[in-house]
């Protein structure tokens, strides 16, 4: 199937934001084998959106757009697509009902243009939209299928994770499978290095690495039958990459660190409070953002001031005034600390120079200290970034995810003391 | 001047990558007063590549294309253009003595493929590249200029800064200045009501609105003199903008609420502490993200358990038993019990159910209660939002935030007590 994804939004052809719908989509239709042979963005202009769609029209099997479903006068997607499939704008009872219901809930008064979002190509498939007003719809013409999605990724990317993935993976006929592996303390050059010469070899499963946020993830990919089950050239290559590189493997499924540590964590039993500095907050945020996790986490203590440190977490005026707040020294008693404090099973700790301004010959920007606190137990590392304040904020903070799960892995000797 | 960007990769149309190059040159054109009417992206495919430049020279005058330059046997794209241009590549002699030099410098042999760097299409004018080895290339025709840069951003971005923009300036007449004002608290298709008659009768300056994450931005764009400076034009817009919607601005400069806020909290002198439960460090993290904000931020506490809400925050039994965790009593006292317990001016609280899980019919996922303590003020807000987990806290967030903003202003009686 060939297919082709249409970016709507003047605000893309003027570069206020950079568009990464289209990576999304890309990345997800490859998994269903789905091959992408253009990217087209357009701006809220009805001429120039017509001739783009009536292109795609001819040359692809699947179009995809996203953007201009919204309630103002510059969205335009849906009656363009409407006129150029030849198809009239009804509206949607549901849809409208939702809307009504959406605009009580909040309080705020339905505007006439709100109900614009309600009104939909004759014949489609409405995608309802959990996370904003204006829904999706599938328009099937002959030859060609059109998936309208909402502009915003934080719509979008479940509308289509939820919604269009199974409707898809139902048309495709040859599916792939593909298996992502994360990796956690290795560069992606190191990574390449070490699996060279299967890159090399790739022919079934092709071999795709990918590197950011500090981690490493690859990809492999290979033709399965019509169950979708995981062909035996992957679970071989699988293997093959673990006999090398399985220490630094956190997941075999794509799922992100903070996941992965949280339920480890929920399924230990065991209960967490976290003491936070240089991070200011954004451990806990990664933590935070896994449902359910309330079981588990307690709580946190962010403490920018010495004062706090002292207060809240019991690091001695000792440590401060002989190591100061950005010390093993102090990282370990912040842990110990919150984990009394809280009463919590385990303590996690992170302190360190985010910059751009703070550093010091001796203490330079980007070096942070890391410490985790198991009643008899304690575990420190010192760490070194490059980059700038929000760089050495995820790294530190993912740094901190991997000690505590390489903690309840059972493998914690494995860090290196310097990684 | 009617221009177009085309990126070539096929890693651009698998996903591995996000396309920044387009946003980059859109946002630098746009300043040069030149219009960008398409993106395109294609694969590394001679057919498709021929006919993306075909239709592309057609519609527009200038065609800037990414990538496809380098050595490999996929670099294909000046090969596409000379053929579709119907010019012969030639062997470019100070290019070719380049690339010697850069291979005898780094000790490497030169392979080949890489003398295919030094040909390009005949009669076009050579762009060095100071940061790579592929050149770029200007080729005037009839009627459309096509200038061919590589596809990293590290050689892309200053090849055009350096290079192309003196080029185009020199052809482009005119500039465009834009100003962007930001809003919270009001939804773009209110906005857009408010401003219906303006935005209907736009012309000179053209005025367009973009929505994301809970705010709304509005950006005002006209032609400006050589100086670059903001035209009349523009100030009487703002002017009559304020007028009717002066109380949902924030930044008359693009800048985000985080940053705005924690500019006037610096400028107040006077001290911060936070308490948060659903939204787990997000607000936190909002606030740590700005430098230098250690001088007025003292810490938080994120008490995701009763226990630490009576322990740390001093939120007392009754309270919790009469009215809830999630309840307007709570987030008053969990913002005082911060204010004291780090011995703060303003005390900042967030309490809500974030989902998916934790909802009842009386509290159901999405309610939130905000307050601020400040010695003898308090102000409290109950909020309600529909969307998924992440949604819901980065709204809880960002309206904490702008509660802290408006009583920093002086103007927190005009925030809805239902917003």
């Amino acid at each position: 199937m060939r297919s082709e994804l249409i970016s709507v939004g003047t605000e893309l052809l003027l570069g206020n934001i950079i568009n990464t719908n289209t990576a999304f989509l890309s990345e997800e239709l490859a998994k269903l084998g789905i091959d992408v042979y253009f990217h087209v963005t357009v701006g809220d202009n009805r001429e120039r959106l017509t001739s783009t769609l009536r292109t795609a029209m001819e040359r692809s099997d699947l179009v995809i757009t996203t953007g201009g479903l919204g309630p103002t006068s510059d969205d335009i997607t849906k009656e363009t697509i409407a006129e150029v499939a030849g198809r009239k704008l009804v509206l949607h009872r549901d849809e409208f009902r939702k809307l009504e219901a959406f605009f009580n809930k909040s309080g705020r008064k339905m505007t006439p243009n709100n109900i614009k979002q309600a009104y939909l190509p004759e014949g489609s498939l409405v995608v309802p939209n959990d996370n904003g007003t204006a829904p999706g719809a599938i328009v099937e013409l002959n030859g060609t299928t059109i998936i309208m999605l909402p502009g915003p990724p934080v719509e979008m990317k479940p509308m289509f994770l939820e919604k269009i993935v199974p409707y898809l993976r139902e048309r495709s006929k040859q599916a792939l499978v593909s298996v992502t592996l994360r990796f956690f303390g290795i560069g992606e050059s190191a990574l390449e290095h070490a699996l060279y010469d299967l890159i090399k070899g790739q022919t079934e499963p092709t071999i795709a690495t990918y590197a950011g946020d500090g981690e490493v993830k690859v990809r492999l990919t290979a033709r399965s039958d019509a169950g979708g089950e995981v062909p035996p050239s992957i679970t071989d290559m699988m293997e093959k990459i673990k006999e090398r590189l399985g220490r630094y493997i956190y997941s075999y499924n794509d799922r992100p660190l903070h996941e992965v540590t949280a339920e480890l964590l929920l399924k230990s039993g065991k209960t967490l409070a976290v003491a936070e500095s240089c991070t200011g907050g954004k451990l806990s945020a990664f933590i935070t953002s896994v449902p359910g996790i309330s079981k588990a986490y307690m709580g946190a203590v962010i403490s920018y001031s010495n004062q706090m440190k002292q207060k809240f977490l019991g690091v001695t005026d000792q440590t401060l005034e002989k190591f100061g707040a950005v010390s093993e020294e102090t990282a370990l008693q912040m842990a110990e600390g919150v984990r009394r404090a809280c009463d919590a099973d385990i303590g996690l700790a992170v302190t360190g120079i985010a910059g751009p301004d703070g550093g010091t010959e001796q203490k330079p920007v980007g070096l942070v200290y890391i410490a985790l606190s198991s009643g008899g137990h304690t575990e420190v590392r010192e760490l070194m970034f490059s980059g700038n304040r929000e760089k050495v904020r995820t790294y530190a903070a993912k740094n901190a995810l991997n000690l505590l799960r390489m903690y309840l892995v059972g493998d914690i000797a494995s860090i290196d003391k310097k990684s």
